[in-house]
């Protein structure tokens, strides 16, 4: 019981806003509270806050250059202990802020006291945030880029060669691998430029809003926004300390790369299933059965699949988390990082990820090929065809479909019919010489713009060289 | 018995890809599959981009001036009967592409069968829904600037106004009104560059990527995508058929908006509830109770707050839908307008209620200006000018804070502290003169960008006019 | 101008709590509040709530005989009117409460007036919600029952039937289709149960309850409750009016009965797409494509999986609504009808196509056998022979891994290895006379329960077919 | 390089399932599918199920006694190492299951690699995991009780207190608080009913069901079942390893609990909220700004509300992994324990903490008596003594609708109205001697089970100490 109470009366003199209390808080509640176990990420991101902050701080007159150098010193002193592995992380201090704050006072006595002049724990996780935010799209730029170069390598290999390409999981029409792999270059092209959008958008530091209407000191924002490589201060303090639109922005950018490689992943385990197998994934990235001794799994897409279902989850949370809570600082925003960590890790390592297994994913060529003899895959070609013969496509339509149910009630394929069964049910043209059945007229057949013909594959690769050029 | 089938023919003579079937779609799947009841709201853009495609066509020598005259006519002629009403709507046609081409046939004959050349109901949707997306987030962009104009109206109107602001919902600092209505300009103002955002980055026409890889016939896309206002065709047919990141952005982006004025709901149902009572609605925005014949109920913020839950709920189907599909084309997509278009009408109609409400809600000046004498609000600004004085800021936190707890101790407030009481907890500095309890004072004294004060306000209502002047 | 006014005056005079206004309703705010579009599909349940009330008031002397008497014969005619759709909705009276009462007093006059006695709307709906919700959990448990009918009568067919079943999507063991069939039959039984429960748990009538603290007038919520076929009255007025649990119970029971089928969809998309084709589906549940002319796609089935995201989204849009949000009633949970009818309709929908569904796909159990020799199905059914002849089952499973490896490099199956070659791998045991390759044991040496043998699963049979007697 | 291939050549030979592999496991591919961080928590079941399933192997002939003495024995000392916090984790081991047979075979040598016999992972985790869910479900019930227990203690204590309840946050009626108390205790019994609900539907052991097809080995499921404290074993072997209704129902009914929950959170921080102040937090339970001296946020309130956005979002991960997944076991439900254990987190701690809150919180009686006297808090009371007088409610409600309206023109309280101004505006009936405006008269005259009246109160305060005696 006694020593409960010594127990409370340290944790008193810890909590640094703790002046006005008569109670101490409770263990109970410090556990509940407290995020220094997954906030100290954003350490590095604190301390260039702090490192400007105090830099403003000296340079409009309120800290002495002997303070702001002790501090500066102090701050330098603690990220090395952070990068070392050896500073003193304390679950009674709550956060990270206050661990920093603390540690510089116990490194440096009393200017220590003097780092939080002006400012609130409300715009400095917010600057913190934002820093990591930035820091975290830049990287992802950086793989997306990598991604693309991997997929614009695998679409030059396989600009000839063919698989019966499917809507409704159903076979539709030849497609060029280079296509399919392109296909994904546009939606992480895309990925890519949401990012860039969002690091414009939000080039803009909190500090100085302090715990929402700014500060009777004379702080100068301009400056430490300009310090921390931000394009301007806020405008409004009070919106600015209960913003998050950027945390919310990137986990919708982070959700939606998922989004696109989830249907990959979704594509290629179906591809290298075993009754399909267009596309074998190397041993080193599958994993096996604990029962069965012939299986090889395709775990890693399936996770990148339920990975995805995780960051819908995490950005499910933060919306909710928004939703209907008062303006400015609330803490329920502490949550935050919870869900926006989480969604970090997932992108990058799934990224990571996906550059290897592009790169050695196999195509297998022939298995592929042989598929594309079956399945009525032409049977557009034909009806285009006889657009061309002159019926309307509406017309032309019907008789192709048809000829299938002709052909599928007698169990043969487009190949398999002869001249008079054609003849039979498309009376109008003769189709004597015609190539219509053949897979390879899709690559030179198909001129326009953005088909899977080759000359609008070679424009799409010219394109993608220039982009990873820039 | 007989009917039935019959009535099955009937159907499978209607549907026009019905060449292939041996068996009539049974009307229990028909109900299952339609979307004609939801996605007729498309009609006016799939007629836009049937006209361009019909242009294209003819300017490309695939339909004669007589067909493409005839097809453009009887889409005319269509679009006078949606537009007034009259257009015959039929469930057993599926969507509201079928809908229309059937009808074109009806009107024209044969010609009508020629309009589909080329194109699929794939690449078909693909344009309507973009064509769509832009049109919806146009309109929102012009409602926000309507939104920013009330706001700085307010702003202007209570400069000089005070009231307690908060947060964790705790009395925290006196904050002017304007810097309150100022906060949702921001946030308003960061809705508007997100749409800006999305509308340049998905200028892409579908427009020809037909089913997933283009058409054997010579299309012109860059034509199309001109004539219906794009910056620029697709890139990679097959990418774009299953391509639905603008419709989750432009879900985003309203979401987004939504998260906004959730806030300021709460906040409103708050201020204008019984005991705290600051703000006041307007009679013709409230209603009353069935049973209890005193109330007047903010239930337009209620639902406010509740239709965010909705649009919460429809972003995230549309992110369900999406994670996982294979790629290309799958049926699953219908759904998407499900979920999209109620997020346009709630966003649509809060937005429209909330220029009505910010201009009509009454701020109680003098209820919430006596509110700021109670409840320690100056404390803050106690501690900063102890700083001034020469204290270090952890310090004068902490004497405050103990003042804090001397006053609740004795139940008085900050104001009816003697001379001596505070000498007796700070004896550090002398308070003779100080007018640091007088919440004027943050007006005057705060002037660094974007705080509460004067200057401060100013410059932000010069940037907004400058930005409605745009 | 005038108009408009006397608009206002015409509706403030509708509104049935109006008395304290000064200001009538604004035209957009009676469209963004009104939920008769909707809610109406809750009059039935509203009627039988009334007449109850009307009923138990006359009992407890509050209502003469002759005003009871008109109120329910007023009631009558209004059910009438509504069954033949002639009843005159009107959108300015907000709900169907406010409907039926309206249209009550234009029935009957003043004794219309008396039947909210005692009664708010909060009560009211609360009432109505749960009688809805007992009307559709009894549905679908009747739709679930014949669901297990139709698998049951499947699996009775496909008894004796393999195919190469998966796990990771990967060949795994031979299964015979009725384990498949009656794998969902147990799910559907779970589903069933769930309802059961609910309807136990939820069976407390909230009439009487008021806006929050029931009534000073003598009501017997007791005879209500027996009236309306619930097991007891509401303990609580003030829980009772907030309360949405069974709301968010059956919206989760619905939920789970869609991901449960959202995985048959799945994998009868799998089983029937091209290079499978296991499965067949019945061209009467196959829709076509308007440019591909060949295209039989599965659409009710990715509906089904696309409808199955809806439905998460509804569920996660109501518990959103729940969430934080004030006790007792507010005008968000208006919203939650938007969300579980919808869930309500795509259960019901989905659940009445699966039993058509199950009934009609065709299992193409030639195909799913000639895949049974291929892939080393029974690599496991190899070691855990070797385990019966001794060899640790960790050893045993290296040893065939590496028969597997064996045949791999050798591009051979499992059927045409040698003794010799076996005895190489795996010399510590003979393998003459062993049945071990042959899929078919998988049926005679699954002995066990549960498991895909013949006896277990004539077991699972016996066990549902008392199921369905009960 | 060559230190990359005997690192390779190290985890080809630890992972258990390599015998089929020519290419070793990437590092990359270990971090992205490892779950032994997360998953060690199912340690203490994973050793349940392994020491009965050894007992059956035993039993059935299939492992001798002294193989299963020195499992047994070795699975101990692996338990006491897990406590002891000694157990040599192992990342390249991938999950608990591996880890745990790993050492096994370290400390016992070849008997260990008998423990997989006629199991998979698959029906393994499944095991686990219900094994887990079972005993939080335990947990949860025992806080729920304890939660019921301060409800009715702090309802006992606050019968005769009133305050002024809200719906829409708006002024509604005098309510007791005991009555408040109990609703929640209300939520709590339906929390703690739903627990029971799960636990018997899924006694239902997973043992035994193999891969997906039972296995060979004559196992008995129904032993281990028994050994593990189910009811029965699973009916079929394909349904069981890829089922998760049991974790997801746990998750809802965490999430639901949340939800009740974080209704009262928003209750409590709008109580304490400056303005209002009719409720106390203790200092022990609220911390403090690092910027306002003076605050005492509710933070723990807050938390509680944010954690319920967590959990919520945690539920949809869920729902979503399982959605569309193809049936029988894949990797995505890896994902299920990264949501279902932080639900199991918060859910637990927030029980704990709302136990300690509810304990201490101080409603302060007399401020929220002297609310009672002003806005027309009896209005409702008014009308309903109107009806006992002979108005038919509606015109009651009318008229007193008129009489508040009379009153705010005048600025007025219901009780400040002198007997003529009554007449005036209700000449209908005589005022002398009513006491409709005293608000302790809600607890006299509402006499209706489960109204605020002081009998139904009582009758609850009966009913929860029978439920509490259980």
């Amino acid at each position: 019981m006694k020593e409960k109470r010594s127990e409370g009366a340290k944790e008193k003199k810890t909590a640094l806003w703790a002046g006005r209390f008569t109670e101490a808080t409770q263990p109970l509640v410090q556990n509940y509270t407290r995020s220094i176990h997954f906030d100290k990420r954003l350490a590095p991101f604190d301390i260039k806050g702090s490192q400007a902050h105090v830099r403003m701080l000296n340079r409009q007159g309120i800290l002495s250059d002997e303070d702001a150098g002790a501090i500066l010193k102090g701050l330098g002193q603690i990220q090395a202990e952070i990068e070392s592995g050896e500073f003193p992380f304390r679950d009674e201090l709550e956060d990270i802020h206050m661990n920093i704050e603390f540690r510089l006072k116990e490194l440096i006595g009393e200017p220590g006291g003097k780092l939080h002049t002006g400012r609130s724990r409300n715009d400095q996780v917010a600057t913190d945030l934002r820093l990591y935010c930035r820091h975290v799209a830049d990287c992802w730029k950086s793989v997306l880029r990598q991604l693309v170069e991997v997929l614009v390598t695998r679409a030059e290999e396989h600009r000839l060669d063919l698989f019966p390409a499917w809507t409704h999981l159903q076979a539709a029409q030849p497609l060029s691998w280079a296509q399919y792999f392109l296909a994904f270059a546009e939606m992480a092209g895309r990925d890519s430029e949401r990012l860039d959008s969002l690091l414009q958008r939000h080039s803009v530091s909190p500090l100085g809003a302090g715990a929402l209407s700014g500060s009777s000191i004379p702080l100068d924002p301009d400056y430490t926004a300009a310090e921390l490589g931000f394009s301007e201060a806020f405008w409004n303090s009070y919106d600015v300390v209960g913003d998050r639109d950027m945390v919310l922005e990137l986990a919708q950018a982070g959700t939606q790369i998922m989004l696109h490689f989830s249907r990959l992943a979704e594509d290629f385990i179906y591809l290298s299933s075993t009754p399909v197998a267009w596309l074998e994934l190397p041993d080193s990235l599958c994993t096996g059965s604990s029962m069965m001794p012939q299986k090889k799994n395709p775990d890693v897409l399936e996770l990148m699949r339920g990975k995805t279902a995780s960051v819908v989850g995490h950005l499910n949370a933060l919306l909710v988390l928004v939703k209907g809570l008062p303006s400015s600082y609330h803490r329920d925003l502490q949550q935050d990082k919870e869900h926006l960590f989480p969604i970090v890790d997932i992108v990058s390592d799934s990224l990571e990820i996906l550059v290897v297994l592009l790169a050695q994913a196999k195509v297998r060529v022939d298995r592929a090929h042989r598929a594309l003899e079956s399945d009525f895959l032409m049977a557009t070609e034909l009806a285009e065809w006889l657009v061309k013969q002159g019926l309307p496509f509406r017309t032309a339509h019907e008789k192709v479909g048809a000829l299938v149910a002709f052909c599928v009630a007698r169990q043969i394929g487009l190949k398999d019919l002869t001249a008079e069964m054609m003849a039979e049910v498309i009376p109008e043209v003769g189709f004597e010489g015609s190539q219509v059945f053949d897979p390879g007229i899709v690559l030179e057949g198909r001129t326009h713009r953005g088909s899977t013909g080759l000359e609008p594959i070679e424009q799409q690769l010219r394109k993608w060289k220039r982009w990873l050029a820039e």
